[in-house]
């Protein structure tokens, strides 16, 4: 399929089904490395959820390892949640370096409003020119005002369709795709804006799930890194399905997690084509 | 429901079970943030244990952080399970803020005995007023007596009716409500000592559920500060309960864990009251 | 069973799986403390799969805390997936004080070759005489040709099959028993050569699983140090037949987990006999 051809014209349903299907097929066979520098709290399901698509993961942070390790990867995630002072100069190295090498990084700026600190560091991250940011409503408003105290812990206390036009603007003043997770997910290059319609409520009760999303899309964009608007959209809708086909045998939060990774593993054509739900809006 | 007037005389099982149900009502509702600076192997069961009692947890550990977010939290759980050195002192920076500010804090002493260093360092945040103090019998008795060599390793090497005199102690010499985890989970406030009766032997093949149940309690108690002693009593129970109905459904305790979390999710009030059993010792 | 006697001539299936079965005997009987400095990803999955099968697992890596504890346990576990340099210090401790208190310790050498850093770091541990290696093919060949690039990320390039020369190369080298884990389990002294046959390809899509097996490893050790290799076959084999069990009821990779850990701690008897398959190569 080319996907440069449908990106000249507004994909329909159908025509995001198979971009995803896609993406999808070509990341399992090509099984790429991407490497993250994440909070500790994820990382058990932010490598479980690469496997389960067909990644490889490597949770490699010291400074130490970046110039031999990161110029090997096909991508780069980077997430914030559980940040030190120490870790930060890793980040940026890895974040310089994969730049440099013509590939792309995605960044999780968790809590980013929770603290001057962390909005800093999320700023000079975001001057690293990410290919991608993803977070809920709260963070992404937070980075965009670059001002403090808009979110509450890690949890949003925005809806993702009141960020829109925070997005556009951090995507426009970034030149990074925003995702902005939440009932409806946003994703934008600051000029066209898609929604992307699947996932259930209950995923927003399992920890971890928007990290774990966000390493998806840098799986999703290393496969597809001239797309990225894309490939975000068709990871996001991917993983609102694998949760879709999870909830449908869960019985609470703990249960939905083992079914979505599992679904996420053995996720089929047909289930996308008549699950996936991405729109402009 | 008044919980002060239930104080005032021994609450029967049907009193604690309204107590327990009213916290857990109240915590649903009121969705308190609770920040954790836990061991690194418990923050994914406690952040999920934390989500499905309907609590937002945020593992925020960086001193530099702590002044700007700490006073935004409703309550704070600090683990010393992998204790090092460079996250002492936000531990204490963060229990001294909270305890400033009127809000509750939770200790949760992991392997008290298991060196000088660590005894050292829980004894100081002992020193710093930790509104409860929850854990297993071995490490109960190390903190009361000061001593080392008490505990093997992270699980118990005595039972927990055994250190009820040392719970007492330590909960006389701290002002802290103390929490002993056991086949009968003790809670003292130095006079009054109750048993909580819920839960199942295989909780105790699950890695990390006492610290998760400690987290449990720093949200019931973020909700009923003016309680700790029944919010105590009442976590410990609920989350036994929990246990109880996962172990219905359990093959091993990994399923046990997934069918936990769920149930604890789930939990209605007919449970509640059908199952609760705290009694006076 | 006296090993012992059956260390002297090549032992059949059934010899292997009394073997195995006594050991595992030995360890729910024992219950010994087994301390892991490991990597942030493997830390749950690795205190789970220790607990299941009956160890008491303690995770304690700060170096202020080596000279209190380590002499306590009765083996080490050594894994450097996240390693950075501020834990290096401790590693190093660690395995000196317990090779010097005669109990063994097992070093599991991820990505070894994916950094200079990280090469000399593992190279220096091995220096310090673990008792066993295991690694997946790609790290066990960059460990013996101490050389970089040989593995990509964290999964392995290569079958282990293709790793027994350069296995039995470490295991002279270095005096420890060598593992190789993939689709047949190598083992070797650097003399024999056996093959532990059991597991499924689903267990290689579960983050950890490595890390897991290598600290069982070092429990199978704990309670027969003086059969190294007898104990490590064993572990092998037996966590890959919880894998096959686990596989039975299955649906991908987060359920398999889950049944993995359920069948471990309920593994009997006839299912050891029935299934083990260890042959010498």
């Amino acid at each position: 399929m080319e996907l440069e051809a449908k990106r000249n014209h507004d994909p329909d349903l159908n025509d995001w089904a198979s971009i995803a299907w896609t993406i999808l097929c070509n990341l399992r066979d090509q099984s790429p490395l991407v490497q993250c520098i994440t909070n500790y709290v994820s990382m058990d399901l932010m490598a479980n959820t690469l496997l389960s698509a067909g990644a490889s993961p490597a949770m490699i942070h010291s400074i130490e390892e970046i110039p031999d390790f990161t110029p090997h990867v096909r991508a780069l995630c980077i997430n914030v949640g559980t940040l030190s002072p120490n870790w930060l100069p890793a980040m940026k190295a890895a974040a310089e370096l994969i730049t440099k090498s013509g590939k792309p990084w995605v960044l999780d700026p968790v809590a980013a409003g929770a603290s001057g600190f962390r909005l800093k560091a999320c700023l000079e991250l975001v001057g690293l020119k990410p290919n991608v940011i993803r977070g809920n409503a709260s963070e992404i408003i937070a980075l965009s005002k670059a001002s403090l105290g808009v979110t509450k812990g890690v949890d949003s206390s925005h809806e993702s369709i009141d960020a829109i036009d925070a997005a556009k603007s951090l995507a426009q003043a970034s030149g990074a795709i925003v995702a902005v997770s939440g009932a409806v997910d946003i994703v934008t290059d600051g000029n066209r804006v898609v929604g992307a319609h699947n996932g259930v409520p209950m995923m927003q009760k399992i920890t971890a799930t928007g990290c774990a999303v966000t390493a998806l899309i840098a799986a999703f964009v290393a496969v597809e890194p001239s797309n990225a608007l894309e490939a975000t959209a068709s990871a996001l809708s991917i993983f609102g399905i694998a949760g879709e086909l999870g909830m449908d045998i869960a019985k609470g939060p703990a249960s939905l997690r083992t079914h979505l990774i599992d679904s996420l593993h053995g996720l089929d054509q047909a289930a996308v084509f008549s699950r996936i739900k991405i729109t402009l809006l």
